[in-house]
């Protein structure tokens, strides 16, 4: 048999359809045939107001049934986009015995070189294009030579088919319904206009999937249902300008009394900040509107009307004690907000980062037997008749794991209970900590490196809108591109030493010193080669001089300070016992650590970041406890 | 200008490149052959013994030096694999006068079909086909007439050049430097040749990247450096079987007196166990070989040679206690480090499956001032001159980050100081809660069902190997397909009652009775719509019956319990204000949960999972000690 296939939404299906049925199974003396209905077209982005497929399926049925010809729910039974290329394999399968024509109308045709397999497709199966007066064929045609051969369009070219039917388009239809047109009915076949009316399809009351605010750039022209909290009201006399968020983003919705009608429109007015609501409306593009959308709301339901008092509905007359202790509230508000979204896509970032390069995560505990770098700054916890204390890092761990899983990280809550009161500390906050088994100080440093690069590229690259919403100047993250310069710690004191600022050679650097190094380099700077003595017992020392501990901090600029430090672990059994006594450590509490030297030890180091001082500093906020969500400090443990 | 070009790995170039690039020049009457070494062959998954681009590039130019050619490293300047499409349209753009003419042998015309963009790029340049006396061209000329079309086919056909040169192979040089074959040096220039003598290239101490073990299919024939640990060793007289380590995985290696000689041989029969070592040799697939591949060595580097007395050389023989207070060497053995990779895997596989769903991460406080689910099972820690307690849930905090999120989860420690001591408690375990704005029971039973479907699945599909190694028969885990059966508590009630098994209406499940029921199924289980008695006070009541909360608890099969707990929350301020009474909990610790109730309160919900016991499950172990790195219980907080 020769067959024709026609695919398309059919939402809903039309006369227009079907005249280019018929007129293709006249034109080629075709046998049959058959009507498609898409799942989600692969070229439309966008579904806004697209019927449910059972619906679709119906309408199409009841479309084809009238004019004699028949309907495939092949693509609707598939999940997920169809192409072309494999519904035709399909079919082929299914009815060895036919040809078939695919039947595209002629103002689809310079898309052809986007689908799927264009040029295999095209050369495999014949394509039958349906003409009418006034659409200029012959420029289409032009594309499809050039892009997929003079061969594919000479094909096509010789296989079309005339028609005289008018435009009638699906989008039309559905906006006549929408809008209450009289006659919006006239191109439908009566019993497609039936199952419309019945199912109450395309109306104003027919919203298919919520849109987010986020993803609202999609639905331009069409109608969508937002939800979310009132988040600013302006406006006066029959206007009303409602700022909506909704957990992804904030839009302009505009209301006016003419449509809203008074009752509803009264409404409005009176609600108070945080309400709950869901707005319907059309979604229109306007640059001048903040994220480039506006909402034309046509529907209003209030879901969950706010108290009176909303305690900060002015944040930025509020001291920042205040605010924390309105945390579960504050988190609302748009630059807490964008603060936020940025640490999830930092802490995704540096998830993937190592689970694409093969370090296995394993999580370090939170209680332990003793502490890693010393005793003092611990949270002692009542652990049943016994005591524990909360842990400082997960490195002593992460060595013990190294040397069973190669490469692996930790990346958990952190606890130091310091009495500092400074912007940048916090009593618990979020470390990463990557170990290699077989890894120098170089190694270290060239993971860092390429670690921080891919981190924060890829928060530039996804959290725009949030960097924007934060009035972030992003250039200086823009350079953070590898390779960053490599100091020694000797190299670094000199360039203070140049600068004149008064640093004595052996000491650990404080924040001004950091900030100094920084400012004579255009990107995050690594000082590496530490006197032994301002650094860990477990460090190894340089080969070339074993007063110098193989360690690394990573400088970040614009005052930001260390935001990683890290380093080559010794294995030396007899030194790391020399070392603990050195440090007064406990010895029991560190014999499994001293077995990790007894069996197998191998080069091996890594480094620790502290997300929030990251976050903070891509984010361009002074203050670190805005980098966490719920943060913790002397001060503080609450909410 | 005509240009020929003419790629590859030049690994190294020999005279069958140069005798190529001749014929074309002369066959074609070109002006310049440029020879340009490839990046990273993108049809060469491995890329073993492949020297230095450095060093290629320095070989390609004194082989091209020698007969006029001309060199272009723009590939090796180029990131990542090469597409000869990227290249010519870069040659394109920077010499837009010239013509270009790619040459590549007929042995690989059959291959064309699938390079990137194929069919347009031989539509757009001229490719020429290097055909040697034996080839069969037409062969592999009909396979591209069928794939890319008969005029790509007739296009190659008609610029063919044929040449007599020998069949020159880079794979058989390297072979025979390696081998220490005289005459290694007969089909290389001879600048090339004191290149390849002046760096050690290709010989039997030339290994460029270390290998793993578990990507060791990729290097088969080839000859590798394996590093990692001594796992096993068995073999008498001449013959040694060591299984080797590395931490991707376990590979069983050959070594043999004559191949090591006596001393390097003696050394290895003396090292024990997790000993440090460096293995290089020739990597053989073998059907019988644990894994599939074995490795014949031919060289041992010892790193670390271990003590002689390693704690735990016979895991199997003892005490579980043991074993825990041995942790840190214990995940070295085979089925804890399966265990763990699972672990590593379902992690990422669930922070996948938030973030393709756009949920942002916002992670839940450890320190808080007040319990979730009650008082008793906190831990106390001392927190300056006050007290605060370990979080044992991250729900009401993102309760609050869904009003201002939408879509949030938390996924970090939790922390129940329970007394019990079954195999399904640990004091701090890992818990990912996920809760939803604008979400009913319905929403949250869908979610779960979606987010355990999606991890099985992902751990099913990328744990192989590790589920292999703990034997684990994974039939249950195939049958985690939705929908899962959905039961009111009511039903479950009736489904035991009819089991003939004596449970009082009202009580919580016990674990006999999850079991008894999940047998009734072939996959997990969702109970619904409880007395509210046994369930926490911010459950939402059902609208029907007032009497039952919308919780849901999902369980698993094979005795695995329940899994995942959650439902949907009250948002009735009155409510939960009694309720906080009923389960006499502080008032003041709540009002800041109780202000979300006040200020936009939408439906919502979400749930509850404990990781350890869906990676015990998983995994098929009993106990969920197994399932975290360095388990915590009444009795250990060590190492």
């Amino acid at each position: 048999m020769r067959v024709g296939l026609l695919g398309g939404s059919f939402n809903p299906p039309h006369r227009g359809h079907v005249a280019m049925a018929l007129a293709v199974r006249a034109g080629l003396g075709l046998d049959e045939v058959l009507l498609i209905p898409a799942a989600r077209p692969p070229h439309k982005p966008g579904h806004d107001a697209m019927a449910s497929p059972h619906d679709r399926l119906r309408m199409t049925e009841a479309a084809a049934r009238a004019h004699g010809l028949r309907v495939s729910a092949i693509e609707l039974e598939r999940l997920g986009p169809s192409y072309t290329r494999d519904t035709i394999a399909a079919l082929e399968a299914a009815r060895p015995g036919d040809t078939f024509f695919f039947i595209i109308g002629a103002d689809t045709v310079d898309e052809l070189p986007t689908w799927r397999d264009a040029a295999a497709l095209l050369r495999r199966v014949q394509f039958v294009v349906v003409n009418r007066p006034g659409h200029d064929l012959e420029a289409n045609l032009a594309v499809v030579a050039a892009r997929l051969g003079e061969d594919v369009a000479a094909g096509l070219r010789a296989h079309t088919v005339t028609m005289d039917a008018a435009d009638v388009s699906s989008t039309a239809i559905r906006r006549r319904i929408h809008d209450g047109v009289a006659g919006w009915e006239d191109d439908l076949e009566p019993e497609v206009a039936r199952i419309i009316s019945e199912e109450r399809l395309y109306g104003r009351d027919f919203v298919t999937t919520p849109a987010t605010i986020r993803g609202i750039g999609a639905h331009v022209g069409s109608r969508v249902e937002l939800r979310g909290w009132l988040y600013k009201q302006r406006g006066k006399g029959k206007l009303a300008f409602v700022h909506l968020r909704d957990g992804t983003g904030v839009i302009q919705a505009v209301a006016t009394r003419d449509q809203l009608g008074e009752e509803t429109f009264a409404r409005l007015k009176g609600l108070q900040q945080e309400s709950a609501l869901k707005l319907r409306g059309n979604v229109r593009a306007d640059e001048r509107a903040p994220g480039g959308y506006e909402l034309d709301v046509d529907d209003l339901e209030v879901v969950a009307p706010a108290a009176a008092d909303y305690p900060i509905a002015h944040v930025s007359d509020q001291g920042i004690d205040f605010l924390l202790g309105k945390r579960h509230l504050w988190l609302r508000s748009s630059k807490q907000h964008a603060v936020l979204r940025v640490r999830n896509e930092v802490i995704k970032a540096i998830r993937d980062f190592f689970y694409e390069r093969e370090f296995v995560l394993v999580d370090a505990p939170i209680f332990t037997p003793a502490a890693c770098e010393g005793t003092t700054n611990l949270f002692e916890v009542a652990y049943f008749e016994d005591k524990a204390y909360l842990t400082q890092s997960g490195q002593l761990y992460m060595e013990a794991a190294a040397m069973a899983h190669g490469k692996v990280y930790c990346f958990g809550p952190t606890f130091r209970a310091e009495r500092s009161k400074t912007r940048r500390h916090l009593t618990e906050f979020w470390m990463v900590e990557p170990e290699m088994a077989w890894a120098t100080l170089e190694d270290v440093m060239d993971l860092a490196e390429a670690f921080l690069e891919a981190v924060v590229a890829r928060a530039l690259e996804r959290c725009k809108e949030e960097l924007k919403t934060l009035e972030r100047d992003t250039s200086a993250l823009e350079r953070v591109r590898r390779p960053f310069p490599r100091l020694t710690y000797d190299e670094a004191v000199k360039l203070l030493h140049d600068k004149g600022l008064p640093f004595e050679y052996g000491n650990d650097l404080g924040a001004p010193d950091e900030t100094a190094i920084s400012e004579s380099f255009d990107r995050p700077v690594m000082i590496h080669r530490w006197p032994a003595a301002v650094k860990a017992f477990y460090m190894a020392r340089d080969a070339a001089n074993p007063a110098l501990a193989l360690g690394v901090d990573v400088i970040a600029p614009e005052g930001a300070g260390e935001v990683i430090g890290g380093g080559q672990r010794s294995i030396d059994l007899a030194d790391l016992e020399r070392q603990l006594e050195v440090h007064k450590l406990p010895r029991e509490a560190f014999e499994w650590y001293l077995d990790l030297r007894r069996f197998g030890a191998v080069p091996h180091g890594g480094f620790g970041l502290g997300l929030e001082r990251l976050v903070a500093w891509i984010c361009g906020r002074e203050h670190v406890r805005e980098a966490i969500p719920f943060p913790r400090t002397i001060y503080r443990k609450e909410p």
